[in-house]
């Protein structure tokens, strides 16, 4: 179920798919660092992962500062990373023209 | 000058280095026709643009119908495409992944 | 069923809770303008029902030149007027600061 | 000029017509959290902010959950806060529909 948290085992093999992507076992959460050339890009980013969350209903934690965007993905009524939160980092590097591993 | 409308044969150089845009020497305009993946690749491309014509303080004419965006630029105050036309429809290119020619 | 389309009477009575919009029986479709204070103000609006379109899945057919904004809703499948298009209609009222009637 | 530090007179001064919005001395920046309905009224805030950001050729440090959005702004290359930051503030506040005290 995309509800269910995903235990350590679970969440190592999703960021072997997630480059970029780290483990914050504290939250539990997923992280990730995206830079761009400039603001554009990255508000161009931001607005293309809105759109894609309005239509998951499920919402990143992110701060931007002019080319970076910290992303933060968890499912806070799970209480832990889920299978929603995969989908929506695998989404995100492909939108940042990362591919996927 | 940026306002100076350009004359057909400076229209016709500018379009060598404009490749998808046409010229409508009815209104005068350039046009072109952005035809993305889906909706998200199609509002992105329009937020990036919108961000740019706020700092040109220049404005496109859009349609938009999920994954395509029709564009026209004129330079309304000087009756014709000008520079500030033709340095947008450089960035569109760019922005939607059309190397310039 | 969100995807039959409206009869004629069953349009007029969605109109008389869409303030600003008429009605285009050839196409068919639901159309209106937006006119708002400036291109900031028109692209917030967009943006908001951009993030409401993809989580409809329902998209506007739309033409944007600077503060205006002229919005034409038909469900291309249903090859008409259906709730979808008058639950945006509606929706777009609220995001423009229009009160439904 | 812009670009030069307030002192802590003339931030205090700047506060007065600023509700909502605390100093933090540490950085020096200017802060402030808005909450909104939901996540498309405060993504919709924050793409107006984006196109005024490009414009003023000045960005907001700011974190997005959902529907709230904090915000500081600080002047970098100046060390301080300065004219450009009082006067995105009081852009924000109009924007988010707080009215200027």
């Amino acid at each position: 179920m995309a509800r269910t948290p995903y235990d350590e085992s679970a969440v190592q093999a999703a960021l072997a798919r997630l480059p970029g992507w780290t483990y914050d076992p504290q939250r539990p959460a997923l992280q990730r660092l995206f830079v761009f050339a400039d603001f554009s890009a990255a508000f161009g980013f931001m607005t293309r992962v809105a759109l894609l969350a309005e239509r998951m209903n499920h919402h990143p934690e992110w701060r931007n500062v002019y080319n970076r965007v910290d992303v933060v993905l968890t499912t806070h009524d799970a209480g832990g990373v889920t299978e929603l939160d995969v989908e929506m980092a695998l989404a995100m590097n492909t939108l940042a023209g990362t591919p996927a591993a």
